[in-house]
């Protein structure tokens, strides 16, 4: 068991719960050194020495040998987390952005300098996935896995597909209850989902991608004419992430997709994310929780530092098994609904086209696309178009 | 990395399916030198060179490095799992009653002869539970575990509140498909999801449960009053194995329970299981999978002997915690729904009876009891009396 000291980077409300919980439990052997924040005349619920504006009170402490970073801007985390593990400190982030952008670089610095960066609250908040896919799904057996990573837009597809609020007035409401940010693009374009997506394909498969190589698409052009869509079909729309290995080829998006009623994916309502695992010989398995929110977040926070109490590193075993033999590919197809007023859909860019329907209040076909053609096509960036995946 | 000699007892389906996905494994370095068999003379997929009927020639042959488990007798499973172990031998098995009722002697012998013995199999197949217990809860902060553990009685359970057949015709149906034991005592009275909350009673709180000291009461007095009940009150019943701390005491039951209509346990149908995890700071989160059936069991057996190729142990971190300063409570009180036909409750045992009703077709209480007076009484064990769990 290792006495931890910790230094922690933002005290908002993950902070606050994580030293009240610290507090009560006796089995994590740890306690909060200093806290650095930016506006040290905010009243704060602890002792003011606890408090400090000046971020090398912490990184150049040599009592502190764990650095929790909460803070919201990438570039400033980035900065932090490399100071501490260059400075032998091990590390617990929950930045998304900073780890899906700088994975390779986080690898070299956790090996040159010894220490651990763990990063649970990242992906999903609540759910331990980033653990199972070290710890239990650590072999080549992996096939695929799914799921709904983004907790914002959820909720707003949950309300959506009730047909009583527009758009707009599900975004406030989603907003108003601290669900969505105020600049709610990460969110709403699949970029969010998209970092967490690159995070576990390094976990899942041991590949490296660079978030402007995966695609992603999002959900604010969703419209009355699709939510009708998949309410005849029997359908919810979801925005859904997925990887999926195909011999030494990985496949990879984050797009709206219909998913059927009844299954899983579509009873994942609101806040609630969900993983979807798939494996040889195994058949699907579920793993579920909130995704958003302090609590959650706090939770995965906590169960890292804990970890770090029996110097808990990740393995990165994968990364060793595929280096270099596993690459991602774009050329795969997928069956697209594309919905149009207006200007249509480059015909041509369709594998095959399934099915076309045209009326006064909108227009759609079902066809087959590779990735690549979707990812290059004009016609998507329209504002009268609209596509969702449709299996 | 280990390289891996497996002796394998039972060559079923499970046997069949881990041999085949280790020929196409690349990474389970791993490979079966002898399966041991009860028939020599069955038709078999492999070479004969194989098989034998002779345990000594797998339990004494030094070439072999792990035991796979997976035959149905407990005793004789404990026999093998002993001497195994006594040998130096790794082992992984599936056997939940042999588990449950030796977890003391079984810790004993991985630590005197340190080998690892993995079983994530035993509980929920597919679902990693075991190991999410070990690996992420692995601290004082999990307040309480829940789920439903048997896929057998799931099954029967979902086709039943659909009102349409009766208890035999669909224990028939769920023998038929393979999901039930031709004996289905230890599923319907619950025994076997019993079994498998004292070993996760174990890596949840490092507390030994003797299966005699757990309360379990099964479903087959389940009839249309019941049924109609849980309709009329926007109820499913499932059978509920759960477990909660409540400061150093530990209640724990598995009881046929009334689960609201939309949660994630009422969702739960036919042969999947679910595990709802509660601790402190964080919401509740879900496992979901099969928990029945050769596949999912399968997979589970072959993610602990991919375990074993980096040496994985249980390290039973918990146990050390918790040693002799938690206990196993009777004396907590559950909310009951009891049915009567004819004889009548002893309505003395309850601490209060919040409702009764009496009517030609059957009658109820709905009263609050505390578990010792329910496990004590002889009027629960009437034909005519049924208890479900109303929360």
């Amino acid at each position: 068991m290792k006495n931890l000291k910790l230094g922690i980077f933002g005290f908002g409300c993950v902070g606050q719960g994580l030293h009240h919980v610290l507090q009560q439990s006796n089995s994590i052997n740890s306690e909060i050194v200093k806290i650095c924040i930016k506006d040290l005349n905010k009243p704060r619920s602890l002792d003011s020495s606890y408090f400090t504006d000046d971020k090398t009170e912490l990184l150049q402490n040599d009592d502190i040998n764990v650095i929790v970073e909460l803070i919201d801007d990438a570039d400033a985390a980035f900065d932090i987390v490399s100071t501490a593990m260059n400075r032998g400190k091990s590390v617990v982030s929950a930045n998304k952005k900073m780890i899906a952008e700088h994975l390779e670089e986080l690898l070299e610095l956790q090996e040159r300098n010894k220490v651990s960066f763990l990063y649970e609250a990242s992906c999903c908040a609540s759910i331990p996935i980033i653990r199972n896919l070290e710890e239990y799904y650590d072999n080549d057996l992996l096939t695929s896995l799914e799921g709904i990573f983004n907790g914002s837009t959820n909720f707003i597809l949950t309300k959506l597909s009730s047909g009583k609020q527009s758009y707009s007035e599900v975004l406030q409401e989603a907003q108003d209850l601290g669900f969505a940010e105020s600049d709610p693009t990460l969110d709403v374009e699949g970029i969010d989902p998209k970092y967490k997506l690159c995070i576990l394909l390094f976990h899942a498969f041991g590949l490296i991608a660079r978030p402007e190589d995966v695609f992603n698409y999002g959900i604010s052009k969703i419209n009355d004419f699709d939510i009708d869509y998949a309410k005849k079909h029997g359908y919810a729309i979801k925005l859904i992430s997925k990887c999926r290995r195909a011999g030494e080829k990985i496949e990879a998006y984050c797009l709206p997709s219909f998913v059927a009623n009844g299954s899983v994916l579509s009873q994942t309502s609101n806040e609630y994310n969900a993983v979807v695992l798939e494996s040889a010989f195994s058949e699907s398995q579920l793993l579920y929780g909130k995704g958003a929110g302090d609590k959650p977040t706090g939770s995965a926070v906590l169960s890292d530092i804990s970890a770090l109490n029996h110097n808990y590193k990740y393995e990165y075993k994968k990364r060793e098994k595929n280096n270099g033999k596993l690459e991602l590919c774009q050329n795969f197809h997928l069956r697209l609904y594309v919905r149009y007023n207006g200007t249509s859909p480059d015909f041509d860019d369709f594998v095959n086209i399934e099915e076309k329907y045209s009326s006064e209040r909108g227009n759609f076909l079902v066809g087959n696309i590779s990735l690549k053609k979707l990812k290059d096509s004009n016609w998507l960036k329209e504002s009268s178009i609209n596509a969702i995946v449709l299996n």
